[in-house]
């Protein structure tokens, strides 16, 4: 175990999105300064930042500079460029460290990493042209999903197939990149976990979350879930399984499909979670807080939950209803100050209070 | 009612502490920008707000540029000198206003204006000099505290006269300031209402917490009080009729003194209030976000209290607990990131759930 950062360092932040404004906000309340990269102008995080850097990740000075300006380094996007990693860890510690990201930045590492764990995935194969998804097509068959093996989020990046001439569409639709073809898991629902480990080697996670996503991107996440305890204890032990694989230090999201055969990994994040944003108002210690105490080798905190919370994501023109929720006594608004509201666009979400019975 | 500001609007806070640090998240969570006005350099606020304009209160170009800079103007204390509130008053709306600041600044007229609105204060006289504090003595007696009417705050600028021969010495320690003689009052204990009142004249309370001061400055909070519901009922009507006698927008924290004779009123403070640092981890909306939703014009928010709190300030080498207050699952930190430790500095606050019986 590292030392604990002490209160009044500063920590950097990879990312200037709403997550990275979410873990500043956290980390001012341990007393820490925060500095932000950002290619962007006016992001979200920067609102809320000691400063912001705003340059590219090929920018190798500016990425030198960053990295001497702080006392530690984490993010809130798990694409950042090998190079810019590279420049970066030659100067401060980097938490979740390289091969957390090495895996996840990769659809197929991760699915093997899984895999070789003992863990269920959905069947998947690699795809790079024409030859290698009529072979994967036959293995696994249809209905299934072309997916790049890098740079996918929110659903972008993908092609479902729903019979096997779709092919020539789908492989054109994602332009050459290398892809896993995955089978379709059939699910009657999904939860993810957001846990945490410590640089103590201490695993802690937050109670399971049940997802319901649409067009490929969350829409709420409510907790309790609706499900046996059985199930929800084996979604925990399989983070914390996870977490000790990767010698993980800070929060990262679990992505499960429930199914009669068990529970199926769909994707890990290294990072906090739109799926854990209900901590917010359930706990004592949220999600951010835990990940920015995991990486200054704080102890972990306590992510007990108080209370039931349904999470709302606010999508585009959902702001339309800020007024209405601002005036409900059972929600609690989270904005993150974006400028321009954009079909598509995560603009905030909103934790609703839910009554216990 | 005037219209709500709109998310993404900039709020221009004056002062840069803790109080300002916190109003300046709790702003970032509705999707406001902040701006800070503050003499000194790298204070609280400024780690979390989109800018920081350091200049002095008499710099009335710089008053003017902050005031054209923001949307709408609130202030962490209430001792902003008359000059710059009249620079400022002309270009955007200071909430809560003038009202409350002019009563407010001033103990002598702070307490008129409560005994004129029949509440109960400690007897007061006015003290100018040798004669009148003489004649102070006679009407209301020692054990009395002579306290400057202006600029008094955790126990500054106060004199305490266990016999009429200290009054010599309680004179000169207040370097002829202009004063007030209060009477000793025998309470029981001391609670506290933090109260809000929006711009549609709506009034909202948190639950009244119990306070201990050491030293002059607060010690502890505890949330509920442990004191008869009609106590604490009188209390908060009594801050309801004291938000609407001044026409009020915000939070305003009232302090009392609980005596067998009912409750007499110490204080107010037209702003948040240190023995409502409880609300962040005791209710879904806290008295931040309460008093940035009132002078946005927004609905105040639901501050019912959903857990048992105990808030104990962290002063001066109270920082040597951080290590293990971070390891306590029942404590939730809030750090200020000042930079020096000094004896009576506040540095940050605990808030420790209690376990309800």
């Amino acid at each position: 175990m590292t030392a604990p950062l002490p209160t009044g360092s500063t920590i950097g932040i990879l990312g200037g999105g709403q997550l990275g404004r979410m873990l500043s906000v956290a980390a001012s309340r341990l007393g820490f300064k925060t500095a932000i990269f950002e290619p962007g102008g006016d992001c979200p995080a920067s609102h809320v930042a000691n400063f912001h850097l705003q340059a590219g990740y090929d920018d190798i000075k500016a990425l030198e500079k960053f990295g001497n300006s702080v006392d530690v380094l984490t993010y809130e996007f798990e694409n950042i460029p090998t190079e810019a990693l590279d420049a970066l860890d030659q100067i401060r510690p980097i938490r979740p460290g390289r091969e957390a990201l090495r895996i996840s930045q990769d659809r197929l590492t991760e699915k093997t990493f899984l895999r070789d764990l003992g863990l269920q995935t959905a069947p998947f194969a690699t795809v790079d042209d024409a030859a290698s998804l009529a072979q994967a097509i036959e293995t696994i068959g249809t209905p299934s999903i072309l997916k790049t093996r890098r740079f996918g989020y929110d659903g972008k990046g993908q092609a479902r197939l729903t019979k096997p001439e779709d092919a020539e569409e789908a492989l054109a639709a994602l332009q050459g990149a290398p892809a896993v073809l995955e089978g379709f898991v059939d699910f009657t629902c999904e939860i993810s976990v957001i846990a945490a480990r410590g640089t103590d080697g201490r695993v802690a996670a937050f109670d399971p979350g049940q997802n319901v996503h649409e067009g490929g991107i969350l829409r709420t996440t409510t907790v309790p879930a609706s499900l046996p305890n059985r199930v929800l204890t084996d979604a925990v032990l399989t983070a914390g399984k996870i977490l000790n694989a990767l010698d993980y230090i800070g929060v990262l999201g679990v992505e499960f499909f429930v199914t009669p055969g068990g529970l199926i990994v769909n994707e890990i994040a290294p990072r906090v979670h739109n799926s854990g944003h209900w901590t917010q108002n359930g706990c004592m210690t949220d999600q951010f807080e835990q990940h920015i105490r995991a990486v200054a080798g704080w102890p972990l905190g306590d992510g007990s939950r108080h209370s039931d919370i349904r999470m709302e994501n606010l999508i585009g023109d959902d702001m339309d209803r800020v007024p209405a929720l601002a005036a409900d006594p059972a929600c609690a608004l989270h904005l993150y100050g974006k400028a321009d509201t954009k079909p598509g666009r995560k603009m905030g979400h909103a934790n609703f209070l839910v009554p216990k019975d």
